[in-house]
């Protein structure tokens, strides 16, 4: 009997300005973050959580984290009281959570837009583009290499999106260019075409320098030494490694108060243990190691607690991406990291899909969906993210913004309150009639439901004329529109010239090298 | 830097009989239905609640619902102290609270095969297929109105997935037999190509009948009068009406002590308020009085508070499903039926697309957590709904039981005792090496990870070998298969005979009716 739901019914006109306005209006729509009016998900009570705890305690007392590479790690350990021997570094339990105390619970990362700034921690939500795929595809070109020209693309089509809050940082690899030149490119690439804020490389400590550099000819030096205004994802070598290479980029964010985000990549089985809790365990005392190491460096620094569990295949030993343990499994990684009082970054719209399929969206939307629910603050590969992050699809990226626009409707929750509740229009409307033109959906239909740019909503027989698409298709007419209509927001000349003069200055300090 | 996330690595092999063992292990995998180890994802306070359940009082006692057409209703409220003014009846606060404490919290429906009978209530998850599509589509054939032998393969599809629950009720219409008669050949095909519970019609109350009448053939007459083994899904008629041949079909199923699904269908903005607080506030009112009903009808009858949100579209007036506004007012339904002590049914996997595409996964599963989340005990339209539920997808249908399959994993929830906790590992392994071969590994890898059978999971480059199939592709060919290995489950000689010679009578006693 509820076939009869899919009725079409007619509906108030909508002028063009409507949806204009509602994207400033009410709720989370158009917003430069999201404040969640909803709580997070905590599904482990006090003792799980604390047998968690009590094992990351035993892993860094009794087995240990080793440092490679960076001797300036070792001595800020001995000198806060950690037991090093050779490269291996044990911590008496309790010790780390005591140094991250000073780390801020929220801060402000500041866009050169000043209107675009986030707020990450607390109840804040920021969206920023999936990160480091050395492949791109859309539907007419297929899979190959990244270039500086789909880095723009990508970085153009997120500063388009109202439904994301940041650059982010590597959108792809543009392989194109010198990988000892990218940052350069990468960085300038941010700041040109995105008005957003954004995040500078890592893979070497004098790449990390030349980014924050890059962020102080635009913010001014002072402002950037008091002041977050660029992030630096850095990763742990799971498992318990940390490589030379990872901690002294984060130590140039630290010591320049910028922010690191601080994330293992565990592949149950294979970086860590194949049973979820364990895994837990291993990333928290791998994240809380490096979340220290910040404060060592700079007591006060803003860090990010970051977190990307994964799961594999056991029919193949690949890799699997968006499947349920690691989205289940990020609820507790969410628990803990508010436990340590620290802005969390956590999951994303993760796919192993090769296509912007149906996997690659039932796979994404779980994953996305345990990140907002999990309470991460910034959800780094909110967009594009297929092929097991290999890949950064033009197509999926548009998917994904979209439904990151969805999930500003989602995270405003149900409001409760006398015009919500409606009781007018019950007495208006009576039994048996319908609230198509009362006083009540005459006030609120403009703000009251998301409506997806991509979704076909149309009864099938004006879908089928008008050429039964699917969303894929939608999506790439979608991205190929968008760029068309691209503006680059306003940038001052001074500082561009500024920055196109540091960028071909460093680049001809160095002879190129592809490695 | 995380791009070298997705190399694949090796694992131990697997044998071809790990996966059975592993559908009969540990967790909720290959179970009659899910224990859920996860709390309900409660977004509401208590004053907001209590004042969402005050307006349901208000609708209840100012406004009313008419009871149109069965006159034995109005006898009822009458004597339940309800006041009756022609059809239109309105209650005192509190009053239909208190009626229906008398229903179960939980209760079981019986299937034929007693190792698959269901629990519906409490901790229990019962998924169960899409329910009402006049259409099917395929990707070889379309889309076409729905036949007896489509409704014979999708019951045969549920029956072979490990994945479902339950065998649903109208999994399509079966549109070339006359609209009188087939609910005859609908029950008789899910007890014939099902062992699992199932549903009967409602459409009419002597088509109720016969479907229990049918029951009792099968369980025996005995049998069907203390124990619930079929149910009815019937439907308010938004706003505030209940229509004469639902409230027959629901007697006739609580008379005879079967549970019926009371399901309001709101779209909100036509049947009800545009807001969600209002939505819910009026469906939560009518599931109630329906509820209530039954409870006059029989005191003690199993019933399930039912709900069925969904959207509009303000571009084009059509209905819309699995956005997010429906999927974050389930979270309220859910608290509010929890403090009503009653079973729900809440949500599914909606989606408005029609193709089983990104768009069609996306909006399924956000719909769908939404319905595990809240703490639906029945999920109905578990699998299989598209087109805003006016088709039933052949490959959709195989995405969701594989959907439905990842969620018996996200709903075991992260476990957490001293195996998971991995202690050992981390003592055997250390910094810097790998968790593959290690003994926990090796204890723990057959039962660690959901292995979709749908998901590509395979390296790009053996992927585009294995012929560059999108998700829609390989479920074409699941669904295929598996009706090719299809086997009934035992039916006794007797029962069939008696079921056979009981549609034949009952088609001969009436003429073809098409309407």
């Amino acid at each position: 009997m509820e076939s009869t739901s899919a009725a079409t019914v007619a509906t108030p006109r909508r002028t063009r300005g409507a949806r204009a306005q509602r994207r400033e209006g009410g709720s989370n729509l158009g917003v430069p973050y999201i404040v969640r009016n909803i709580p997070t998900y905590d599904i482990l009570g006090e003792e799980s959580l604390q047998r968690i705890e009590r094992t990351a305690d035993r892993i860094l007392a009794e087995v240990g984290i080793e440092f490679r590479d960076d001797p300036a790690v070792l001595d800020h350990w001995k000198r806060a009281g950690a037991k090093v021997d050779g490269a291996r570094v044990t911590f008496e339990p309790g010790m780390l959570k005591e140094i991250v105390r000073s780390a801020p619970s929220q801060f402000t990362q500041h866009a050169r837009n000043p209107a675009r700034s986030v707020e990450i921690g607390g109840r804040n939500v920021v969206f920023s583009p999936a990160y480091g795929s050395p492949f791109v595809m859309d539907l007419d070109k297929g899979r190959r290499y990244g270039t500086i020209e789909d880095f723009r693309n990508l970085v153009k089509l997120a500063q388009s999106s109202p439904w994301l809050h940041h650059s982010g940082g590597t959108i792809c690899e543009p392989v194109d260019v010198p990988v000892n030149k990218r940052h350069l490119d990468m960085v300038y690439s941010h700041i040109k075409y995105s008005d957003r804020a954004f995040m500078g490389s890592i893979t070497a400590e004098e790449r990390a320098e030349d980014s924050i550099e890059m962020a102080r000819i635009v913010f001014g030096a002072d402002f950037v030494d008091r002041n977050c205004v660029i992030l630096g994802n850095v990763n742990v070598n799971s498992p318990l490694v940390w490589d030379g290479t990872m901690t002294k980029s984060l130590r140039a964010y630290a010591r320049a108060n910028q922010a690191a985000v601080i994330v293992p990549f565990i592949l149950g089985g294979a970086m860590g243990p194949v049973t979820n809790a364990g895994a837990i365990a291993q990333s928290y005392a791998e994240t809380l190691a490096g979340c220290a190491l910040t404060q060592l460096e700079r007591k006060g620094a803003p860090v990010i607690f970051g977190n990307f569990l994964s799961s594999m295949s056991l029919r193949s030993g690949s890799p699997t991406f968006g499947t349920p343990e690691p989205a289940i499994g990020s609820m507790v990684v969410g628990q803990l990291a508010r436990r340590l009082g620290l802005p969390l970054r956590c999951a994303g719209n993760f796919s192993n899909s090769k296509r912007p399929d149906a996997q690659a969206m039932q796979e994404g939307v779980m994953s996305m969906l345990s990140a907002v629910h999990c309470g991460a603050n910034f959800i780094l590969h909110s967009a594009g993210f297929v092929d097991g992050l290999l890949a950064m699809s033009y197509e999926k990226f548009v998917m994904d913004t979209d439904f990151c626009g969805a999930l500003h409707s989602y995270l405003a929750g149900v409001v409760v309150d006398d015009n919500a509740l409606a009781m007018d229009a019950f007495l208006e409307v009576g039994p048996g009639s319908h609230f198509l033109g009362c006083d009540h959906t005459m006030r609120n239909y403009q703000t009251a439901f998301w409506d997806s740019a991509l979704s076909d909503n149309e009864p099938f027989e004006k879908w089928v004329e008008q050429g039964e698409t699917d969303m894929a298709a939608r999506a790439n007419r979608s991205w190929k529109k968008t760029l068309d209509e691209y503006e680059a927001p306003p940038l001052d000349v001074a500082i561009d010239e500024a920055l196109v003069d540091y960028v071909a200055r460093r680049k001809n300090s160095m002879p190129d090298a592809w490695y």
